[in-house]
């Protein structure tokens, strides 16, 4: 199951982790899914209103880019949360950040290209670049350090590896940490001093704990910026998402999507659009995760994990798991088999030292952490 | 607008045309839409009752491989329809037949292989392969012989230059081309004897005008076969459609979709399990298709365009117009312009000759069509 082709992909675990929980709950058990990233509520009523308003007629292509109003209503977002202004044109519409990442890659950058990453981080990126052909660096952040990356990080590794770009998330998956303004400048400047093209993936903008997300937009304009409505709106499985080029990158990356992509679902663009006045419903979800936060993060501790303060901001904790197992694979998988509780090794995240941490995500109802806080203490009683 | 960047990269021009129809549009004009390979009805109606019936509850991701019901209804269409017997399991639900191929491409060959193509073909063939960083081929196929690709054609451009793979499409856009089953055994044994790894686009069955679509797995279980539910049914801003795998990729091909993808839209996922239910509506859209077909190819040849017999299969009629010009954007931009009639220059299809050539699509409302022979009568009068 976790065997690596050649050229060092390997399988997304917490998606295996994810059908083996869909298995047993077909065959009668019931799962604690603390595994996979992806809100416990629906999108917000109006979301839903929307589509089966648009549903009869609403069945061809738009443009590459993404219905205009939905754009605009991105532009208004950029305004209204991060006082920067933004042209509706320098944004492209896409099929979940997913693929905004590969046509933020094939846009910037030659294939074979090396890119730097955080380790521990989304197991996507190493395998989304290792399958396109490109080459990686990662930059190792520390739990004691609150896994925070800073400049001098990034120039310490460019030093012993140059690297054409570098893709960092804040808040973090899985850590949860996240820069503040100070922090994100000086990774702004870093990357600009090094000659480093910055693709700021800000997903979890919106979830953060101690204050307003920052943007990259608000430093630079120099970055792309890649976004979603999987979490903060609660759309995973809409695949929707967003990216803002720089004008360097953007008619490429438009001819990119239309050739590769030819434009995002048509319903999920008007879902989003919809989705962008329903911020209420959204802080209402915050809470809900903010709740689980201080339950999970404590819980953990009390059972032995091996954790530090709640994190910054996403919705997971990511804790040492020493006391109990030194190989997290065969940790989720007794957990999931004996206990009923998905979570995700850390092995997903970190191929070096992610054998001694698991991944819980507290994206879903308070009850189903209690439960899981109960089975474990039982399974590790 | 057509400039290229330096890889060879091209805007699909096609989607170019469609911009400027829909801004056209916004400044009130009417526009016949014959630019894109888009069916003028909705999906059936079972299709938008079933998503109108799980819009509450379907919002999470699905599997990366897909839904079974959605899996195991495609098997049961391949024992229906092709007599084969597919393993659900072979089966991947991707984000429209685009996903299909970037997941083609990077399951089956490594970073820069070679893939042949015909010319005139697919434009997003091209710019998906050079703008991931694979070669191209591209092999000529020609209207004195029904634009059709022989075994022999094969043999001689790989022995030119040989290539990997084999990236080919029955019935094809934009000719409409449909091989029969001895025409595909060919290129399959062509295939297999040279040790070139054939994909076999099957977008447009079920659109075959001269008898039942032939799927490359009556044939092989070698090939990897991309569908999508775009074209027979009707759904082309859903972005779904699926592939089937040989054992030797299958595994790879799953782990690219949760990497690159995690899985395709589930509300598309389910609109597409209701589908294949529906195919009795789809033959009512084909006969309309059908009768199009002969109204289209009759007028264009009495107005001067150089045409041969109805296209087999898909919905488009790929016209010479030697008589009225020799650079087929120009063309199409004074006819949307001038005469409110969208087309697609042949310079999408084939960067070769393709600037003697236009593409209209017949997917649309027979009065599209026939307003849109009057218009070009006037037009060209």
């Amino acid at each position: 199951m976790t065997q690596a082709p050649a050229d060092g992909l390997m399988p997304f675990h917490a998606m295996e982790i994810l059908k083996r929980a869909k298995a047993l709950e077909a065959g009668g058990r019931t799962v604690c899914h603390l595994e996979v990233g992806e809100p416990g509520s629906p999108p917000a009523p109006r979301v839903i209103e929307a589509v089966a308003r648009a549903l009869p007629n609403a069945q061809g292509y738009t443009n590459a880019k993404g219905l205009t109003e939905l754009r605009e209503g991105l532009a208004a977002y950029y305004s209204d949360q991060h006082r920067v202004a933004v042209d509706p044109d320098s944004i492209l519409c896409t099929m979940g950040s997913s693929a905004g990442f590969i046509l933020a890659f094939h846009a910037a950058f030659r294939p074979g290209a090396r890119i730097a990453i955080t380790r521990p981080g989304y197991p996507a990126y190493v395998n989304t670049l290792l399958g396109l052909g490109f080459g990686i660096s990662e930059i190792p952040v520390r739990s004691a350090n609150g896994w925070q990356l800073t400049g001098s990080d990034i120039a310490a590794a460019h030093a012993m590896e140059p690297f054409e770009g570098l893709l960092f998330a804040s808040p973090a998956n899985p850590t949860g940490a996240a820069v503040d303004r100070a922090g994100l400048a000086d990774i702004v400047s870093t990357c600009k001093r090094l000659g480093v093209q910055l693709i700021s993936d800000e997903i979890y903008h919106g979830l953060d704990y101690r204050g307003p997300s920052v943007s990259a937009l608000e430093l630079t304009r120099d970055a792309i910026v890649i976004n979603s409505f999987s979490k903060y709106y609660c759309m995973t499985g809409w695949r929707i998402g967003w990216m803002v080029l720089p004008e360097a990158f953007l008619r490429r990356a438009e001819i990119l999507q239309q050739n590769l992509f030819i434009s995002a679902p048509t319903l999920s663009q008007i879902a989003a659009t919809a989705a962008l006045g329903e911020r209420d419903y959204s802080e209402v979800q915050k809470a809900g995760y903010a709740a689980n936060r201080g339950l999970l993060n404590d819980g953990l501790r009390s059972l032995g994990f091996e954790i530090g303060a709640p994190s910054d901001g996403a919705f997971y904790a990511y804790a040492g798991i020493g006391r109990f197992s030194n190989d997290s694979m065969a940790f989720c998988e007794a957990l999931l088999e004996q206990a009923g509780v998905a979570a995700t090794p850390g092995i997903d995240f970190d191929r070096t030292d992610g054998h001694g941490f698991v991944r819980f995500s507290y994206a879903g109802k308070h009850e189903s952490i209690e439960l899981a806080l109960e089975r474990m203490a039982r399974f590790l009683g």
